[in-house]
């Protein structure tokens, strides 16, 4: 019996300051979400809660075979690149940037635009190509109806500036488009906007763009935007992404987690298997009947490598096994029950693996879990910690979860 | 730190003897699915396939909490009965019956009415109550495109006479309806066809039952019939099953993992997981927007524990923690990191448990697993028996796979 060894996932929409919160918002709706729950827990975040809560999160990613991971966007990116330069994971790490919008906390709504471009460069000189060029600094737009059309201006050319990447949160919710054609005199919505300004550029990592028209698709295609498609919380929260055209239009598409409050699971093993059966299921919707034979198990197992390297700018040396990448491994061991037997090994390894069967990661050429345990922090201590912070962390924000039925 | 206890999970809707075809017939059409792989693979299995595909399956089924299932109809219900009694786990167990159809496998289709009928009768008073009594026998319809009026109005009589339950595959794709109004004579589908013969009754256990409109809700609700929603099945090959406006016509909702060569993962914690998502996620295909508050988690939890007993008529023993009930629970270990850090209790035991989480399972009073291991059969020989029958199987039924890209 031999173990398998596939090339290291990558999660390339993550929200690693969110883990402390997992399960402070579900069966919420999107306003509670946001208002009551989400920008309250973030607001009051500590860079060592941002460390703890990196930590945690890392611990999960490892589990789930991932290598590298693109930070979505969170508070505190020190306490980050802390945690990551310990576990031995690759990243690439982006601040929360809002300058505007409606009903932000206090803490928040005093940032200017220049505040924004200033404090990401700071960022940037300071964790850019540290730990031994595992980590890079991306530049965040959290999404635009916090964004001044001076942000976006201002992030497109400072992006090019130190040749790094942009990660957005696009075409979200039908309103979102909504608000922009309004506000911003386009006929469609952020897609069409982003291209009016210039803005859809390779180096663009545009998160869900659930909400968009073929003449969008188009945009993004000619553009080489990357999109990262996040199935379980497009299923929760945003809606159905069109996966299917996107691929068919050129566009890279790669596979995210999004944050614990949005999911609950951070397991890219989970989002492979969950990507195929609901881009199947999508096609009752798009065209009135299923199709078993769409996202084939292959095409996500591209999605979950090769198009993640893609996306976070980083294919000439990860996601794939080629003579002169970096060693980002996974070992899988394929003979226990969840996998057993095996007639279609990449339909195995995309449908039928679970976090159980990955047994070791390596990063950079170096072991970060081995037989199961993760090698450079101490697991319990980790979730000691994390307990610790994160009801401290919701008591200084004031989140209340009410309390479900008594059934245990 | 103290462990969860939980009442046993129950899976409504489980094909043990396809567990040996798990990755035969992924990523392909539904009727390539039926006649290329099942069929080939079902009338070719021997009653020893049978055992060895049910103990591995019920490994997979006990890891992830569950300690009663319904059999979805298979063959060789001996073999079947065999491996429950073994395993300690508790189960109706029924055999997939057909007397009519198109493209049968040759040795299916001798088979009349009759003997479809004596046939199950014997299996009744050979394993009904057996193994301290955590074993049924139910009576099987394949589905209505294999059965003649006589195989139903026989069964529903049986069914009567015996006090036991019918499983039955239900409303799966349009076709099946529309095949049913051209050679029935009713106005929609199998569901109306069902109830104009007086079939549907609080016995009936009605699987997927996906194309169903809001008259057949009503008549589903009317009658008591019970209906297995299977999550990753609906998505990946059959279409959105109504389950909220089911909830809402107050029919007992249960859930299902479907066969692996239908889903790949035998999980119930995983389709409790799926549920919610992708029941939230309809709400797009069914009114034009997402509804993150639908489904909740206390819904999910209810559907895999008191409403799997009410459906497969056991609740008076089992599906909850009660005085006076058999000792089927579940031991759950919340504190590492698919679950931590803990906010909401039943959100947490519904979308962030994996199987990792399950570390003990009790059934009828007695432990079947402890500390991850399964007790009362040796988890390697299965998978060795497994890995051997299961490639004769493929071999004797001419069934072959193509291979994908050179991935690995």
């Amino acid at each position: 019996m031999f173990d398998l060894t596939c090339t290291g996932f990558i999660n390339t929409h993550v929200h690693t300051s969110q883990q402390l919160g997992r399960g402070i918002a579900d069966d919420v709706d999107l306003m509670t979400w946001l208002h009551n729950r989400i920008w309250p827990y973030e607001s009051n975040m500590t860079e060592e809660d941002s460390y703890i809560s990196t930590l945690l999160c890392g611990i999960e990613l490892i589990h789930s075979g991932v290598t590298c991971f693109a930070e979505a966007g969170g508070q505190h990116v020190a306490g980050m690149a802390r945690a990551v330069e310990l576990l031995g994971l690759r990243a690439c790490l982006a601040q929360s940037i809002m300058d505007s919008g409606e009903g932000l906390p206090a803490s928040w709504a005093v940032r200017t635009t220049d505040d924004c471009i200033q404090f990401q460069k700071g960022l940037y000189e300071k964790h850019h190509n540290t730990a031994d060029g595992r980590i890079r600094v991306w530049l965040g737009i959290r999404q635009i109806m916090n964004s001044t059309d001076h942000l976006l201006v201002k992030t497109r050319d400072m992006a090019k500036e130190l040749k790094t990447g942009i990660h957005m949160h696009v075409a979200e919710i039908p309103y979102e488009n909504d608000l922009v054609m309004e506000t911003r005199k386009v006929d469609h919505g952020t897609v069409t906007f982003l291209n009016k300004i210039d803005f859809l550029q390779d180096n663009l990592l545009a998160a869900h763009t659930v909400w968009v028209n073929n003449t969008e698709i188009d945009l993004l295609s000619r553009a080489g935007v990357k999109v990262s498609h996040c199935p379980a919380a497009a299923m929760r929260m945003l809606g159905f992404c069109p996966v299917r055209e996107m691929l068919n239009a050129g566009i890279c598409v790669s596979l995210g987690t999004d944050g614990a409050p949005s999911n609950n699971r951070m397991s890219i093993v989970d989002e492979m298997y969950l990507a195929s059966l609901i881009n199947k299921g999508r096609e009752v919707y798009a065209n009135g009947t299923t199709d078993p034979t769409a996202l084939p198990a292959e095409t996500v197992l591209k999605m979950a490598t090769i198009n993640g390297a893609k996306s976070v700018l980083w294919d000439n040396e990860i996601g794939s096994l080629e003579v002169g990448k970096k060693a980002d491994l996974v070992v899988v061991n394929p003979f226990s029950w969840p996998m057993v037997p095996i007639h279609d090994c990449i339909s195995s390894l995309v449908y039928c693996m679970r976090t159980e069967n990955v047994v070791s990661v390596i990063c950079n050429g170096k072991w970060i879990m081995k037989d199961k345990k993760i090698l450079n922090v101490n697991e319990e201590e980790v979730i000691s910690a994390a307990k610790q912070a994160s009801s401290e962390l919701l008591r200084r924000a004031g989140i209340k979860i009410p309390t479900r039925m008594n059934v245990l």
